[in-house]
């Protein structure tokens, strides 16, 4: 009989948002009159700004028209986009990169999850924790991880982002192969500045490391020493891929388009010990398993980058960072502990008095209708803390952070 | 230093492509006056129908309002695409489809070159020879497949098509576990009859092997007892996964989606003997490696199964169709042996008197200016074999054929 590919099976089933949802539903059979607000939720909100809505609707009406029906187009992406990148996102911060050393694809979460393709099962991965379970889960169907045990994976080295710690990685002591860094950090909030990157290309360059940088919520910056991309940092090409998407820059999640930049530089080793261009393995992957994006994504993404669209763009980051700003001062004014929403559209919360992440989530529900999400569910090191997001509406982040304070200041006069 | 993926070095440096790109230049350089016409091309050139561009365009303004603005889509697809393919694609022809065994996405190539994944990597399989590259490379990269010698892979069972047995592929004497069947096929433009297809299902059944059933091209079937699906054949269900694609139907090679149908039925085992759903399977495998196709998108494939829509695309398929028949009559009153052309876009020229591939394209080239695709660029028994696309303006068709009658008439006549 023909055999499943077994890995499939250390995958942990994921409980975590149908526990949420089935909480929720509970909830609201139980109070039928109370109001929800989900705080939990990593989509973005707002709508597609006006300018990408009009390159989408020409592009749309290009491909019925003969003269400008496009069919394939170049699996990497189209130029016209790749240059707006190049000039945009990199040669104005001082970055020169080669135009095929960009890949436009449908969305970082495929990007992230395939990459690993590219690389022996041989190698030895660490992770962040807490941390995008994606990582994880992409190398547990590759073989590249032992048994479950405890919340953790034999043969992954976790690193601990922990608030004592300042949610700061640390090097590790076991030597590793690859090394995912997610700048700003998804859940956590926190973002490596210069001198803190510089330290993870140093160590990958004298080690021989590979760094998947992602930056998905690059964004969300607004300190002056991060860094918006790993190719900042010198030495960086020759270690490092990045990561990005027009998810949560642009509220691409239901158009899909992120892009991977692979220097040529970067270097790894066949077993022979020839040296050989990952740039030249994932075309490859993706000349066999790709076929582009849609033309008319593409050219909404282009739109991205011209000025009506970046300001449009600048706008809605504005408006999901004064939801950060909300969620931040209100909790704190509570005399919490809370991170991230700096440079990021997420608050990480340290759960007061050593209450459990399901726990709070029970307590926030049940006596404010506010929905986040549990931090254990991101790995072992979220256990106690708690993530809130601010891509729902302004009044709807508003109203629940009353709540909140609302039931956190009556608990203590009790 | 960090190794990788060993497998990729096996790929053989495809050059089909780059070699025909290399001699059009080079003729273009040699007689700047004599116009190219290319029937090589497997890509579509008709516009996309007026009824998907408008449901497009609507979708694109919904995503610029904030009432009907969505963000991430479920991972397999909107319910209202789901829903049309179920009626229209299957319930119409009387085969019942639960909606969570259909996945949309992408394209078929990221389908059938990610399903492999799902799979053991010590399952044999089998292919037909000529073949859709993506099925062996997809396969290379995954590790399994052994050693490259003379067009073949070790590991892998050909099964050749070829006129002798009219292109039919013929039950593998070996054991397999898993099998490719591209039926209308790409490149030879033969199908399988619903007698010819039960031989296999039924096979497949007895010997618990699994059928990989790409019918892509299925749009293009003329013929009453060919199946335009697998599950028409009584316990498809129970062996095979099919591919169904949006890009030659209605001309969606540049917008990208596409389907496939994993039947709860289909079982595979475990090392431990355990019987697993492969649509479980897949839903991990998306759940981790993909976040849906893009909203605009799905409801331009939805706009394909409206009235109005399906009424266009007919019109756009027997335009090919009618090219189709242009090529097959005129290469035939030369005396020449054509395949395909009947139930696909694709016809199969077997070049006279022996004549290898790239010697006739040559020929062609140098005395025509038409450009085909050699038929050893699929596979060693394609070798001998030539194939031409339907694909091109009717204008384009008809006088490439005139100057191919021409040419081989004058030859003739010398």
């Amino acid at each position: 009989m023909t055999k499943i590919n077994e890995n499939f099976l250390k995958l942990q089933d994921n409980y975590l948002f149908a526990t949420i949802k089935k909480k929720e539903r509970e909830f609201k059979e139980k109070n039928p009159s109370n109001s929800i607000i989900n705080l939990g939720i990593g989509d973005v909100t707002l709508p597609i700004p006006g300018e990408v809505v009009f390159s989408m609707k020409r592009a749309s009406e290009e491909m019925g028209k003969v003269e400008y029906f496009r069919g394939y187009g170049p699996e990497q992406g189209y130029e016209f986009l790749i240059d707006k990148i190049i000039k945009n996102d990199y040669s104005d911060r001082n970055i020169d990169l080669r135009k095929d050393e960009i890949f436009i694809s449908d969305g970082s979460k495929c990007d992230i999850s395939q990459i690993i393709n590219i690389f022996s099962r041989d190698n030895k991965i660490s992770i962040m924790d807490p941390v995008y379970p994606v990582y994880i889960d992409s190398n547990i169907m590759d073989g590249r991880t032992g048994k479950y045990l405890e919340g953790k994976y034999d043969n992954i080295v976790y690193i601990p982002c922990v608030s004592d710690n300042g949610f700061m990685p640390k090097i590790p002591q076991e030597k590793v192969d690859i090394i995912y860094l997610c700048s700003p950090n998804n859940p956590t909030g926190m973002a490596l500045n210069k001198k803190e990157l510089k330290i993870w290309v140093d160590y990958a360059i004298e080690n021989n490391c590979i760094i998947l940088f992602d930056a998905a919520y690059e964004a969300f910056i607004s300190q002056s020493d991060i860094p918006h991309s790993i190719y900042e940092i010198e030495g960086a090409k020759k270690v490092a891929i990045e990561f990005k998407s027009f998810s949560k820059t642009a509220g691409f999640t239901g158009i899909r388009c992120s892009y991977i930049v692979i220097p040529h530089e970067l270097k790894c080793i066949s077993s022979l010990g020839k040296e050989i261009e990952l740039n030249y393995l994932w075309k490859r992957h993706q000349a066999t398993k790709f076929n582009g994006v849609s033309y008319i994504t593409q050219r909404g993404a282009e739109a991205v980058y011209t000025k009506l669209g970046k300001k449009q763009i600048d706008r809605n980051i504005k408006y999901y960072k004064n939801n950060a700003k909300i969620i931040k001062n209100g909790l704190e004014k509570l005399g919490m502990e809370v991170y991230g929403g700096i440079n990021s559209p997420y608050i990480w919360l340290k759960i007061p008095n050593g209450v459990k992440s399901w726990d709070f989530f029970d307590e926030l529900l049940n006596n404010t209708g506010v929905i986040g999400i549990p931090g254990v569910g991101f790995g072992t090191c979220g256990e106690g803390y708690f993530r809130l997001s601010s891509f729902g509406t302004k009044e709807d982040t508003v109203e629940a952070i009353k709540r909140i304070r609302k039931y956190f200041n009556s608990k203590r006069e009790i």
